[in-house]
């Protein structure tokens, strides 16, 4: 089968379709051929060897897929030949989305969401599960609090204004003011330009800040919470000085790491049907292009996702 | 650390005590001290080289844990350093519960009954998800429903048992006459002696068959299950012929492997606390002795189960 894959660390030209043997779904698990696969900053951080979670290539990254199940080990139940499925299959301990065929564990699937496509829901699982993960399972965000969410016109951002408008929190978000459109549209309340803007001065008393930013961002947003309140921040979760400045303040900090959840996948499928969220694909790139699409992600320009077709 | 492993497939003596280094867990991952672990007939069946599932040795067998959080790694908010836990991690792509340390998805964990103690909550985790996942996931067993259960003395049955008098079923269990006491006190309404009783003649118009047996028993089970029945087997998954009969006979037929998941774990341990599940341990044996666990395991002698002591 053909997969995107490296020889090397490196820049994105480290990339090549490779042909290499289709993987065989162990007990409990199904095959999936995969009809496309989001890629997420952290694929960029891997292939560099900045991150290097996977070891040393050659490697086959992409945590994200959406497609069909191609084969069933007999004692799965959960799914049938022809099922369209999306999940995040292995995360951290293997990749393989970014080619034809995935091997998955039955339980880090869930069915595909009628309503969206494949290029759309394989722009949700990773991205949409940290969303999920953080605002919902880590911050139990209920209805009627304030979240603020940097960086809100990015991958995970996009989705967390739709899940924390879905739970029906008030939302401030920060985005560069080309976004800001596409924020509102998603169902932000206030948008905060955090080039030209001091979001610290119009947001304040919050119950919740996601921080997907990282940096001097999560600092900062100590002071627009409420006694109380919750910084969650995908990023700098070892950042212990910031949690003890978060802990000094009277806040609360969670540091979060995807993980994978068959719960959390039927939580976002439920939403997309019910046409609550609706992942943006900024840019749909046939998997021969991946150099491409890794370039584009380590540009931080994109709104939404950028998804690879197979 | 200390850890069970071998060098070469064969018979129970090829297991060694051995020191090995202390497993890394990765983001999204908890550092378990593992305080007791199952042993399952899949463990003497990888071990013998029977069901290569590792492949070559070395390796360190075990799915089942109860221990306590020794390290968590930044990003998980679900444990704390401290917090008492149950699980099975990896299956079926690593073991490596039959060990000091073990390190864990935190998704394969969830905290462990209070009800119960470490070596209780380790024999409830493979065999216990088995148990539910036949009798819930797949069956969806409901109030009333009439469910045989054979080998129902041993470690799957005798949990199935109290799975399915929670879910307000009347159970037939068949076992060996020197287990028919323990089968009733699980609370098992009916109890057929296999060996010199035919079920076949007491059972009938069954809404569920749980066969953790194999071999003939699933074919002589059809018979007894109503039209539209279901017969659940956690052994011949794989085989066809038995397949094509059941529905031929219009019954329906589903192959169960066990599979992680922290939404079984957490209503396991909730109908532990709720005093309707309590794991029968046979044999708590110090992991040093764990050639004598895996005799024990083979000699299909045990009520309950049997655990390894860490």
């Amino acid at each position: 089968m053909r997969a995107l894959s490296q020889q090397t660390f490196g820049a994105p030209d480290v990339l090549r379709v490779v042909d290499v043997p289709r993987p065989t779904p162990l007990p409990s698990e199904v095959l999936v051929r995969v009809h496309a696969a989001g890629i997420n900053p952290i694929d960029a951080a891997v292939r560099s060897g900045h991150f290097p979670l996977l070891g040393e290539p050659p490697f086959v990254l992409g945590w994200d897929l959406s497609g069909v199940v191609e084969e069933v080990v007999p004692g799965v139940t959960r799914f049938e030949v022809g099922d369209e499925v999306f999940g995040m299959p292995f995360f951290p301990r293997a990749g393989g989305t970014h080619a034809e065929y995935v091997a998955v564990p039955s339980r880090q699937l869930a069915r595909k969401p009628r309503a969206l496509g494949h290029e759309q829901a394989a722009a949700l699982p990773l991205a949409g599960l940290t969303a999920w993960q953080s605002l919902v399972d880590a911050a139990d965000l209920q209805p009627g609090q304030r979240v603020l969410i940097h960086a809100a016109g990015g991958g995970v951002g996009h989705l967390a204004v739709q899940i924390a408008k879905a739970r029906g929190a008030h939302v401030t978000a920060t985005a560069g003011a080309a976004k800001h459109d596409f924020v509102r549209a998603l169902g932000a309340d206030e948008v905060v330009d955090h080039r030209t803007e001091d979001f610290t001065e119009t947001a304040r008393d919050l119950d919740v800040v996601l921080d997907t930013v990282g940096g001097p961002v999560g600092r900062r947003s100590i002071g627009v919470l409420r006694p109380g309140g919750l910084l969650v921040t995908v990023v700098d979760r070892t950042d212990t000085a910031l949690r003890a400045a978060v802990l000094d303040a009277g806040r609360r900090f969670a540091g979060i790491t995807v993980e994978p959840d068959h719960v959390g996948l039927e939580a976002l499928a439920a939403l997309a049907d019910a046409g609550r969220l609706r992942p943006h694909v900024e840019h749909a790139i046939p998997l021969a292009d991946g150099a491409k699409a890794h370039e584009l992600i380590e540009s931080n320009a994109t709104r939404g996702k950028i998804v690879l077709t197979v």
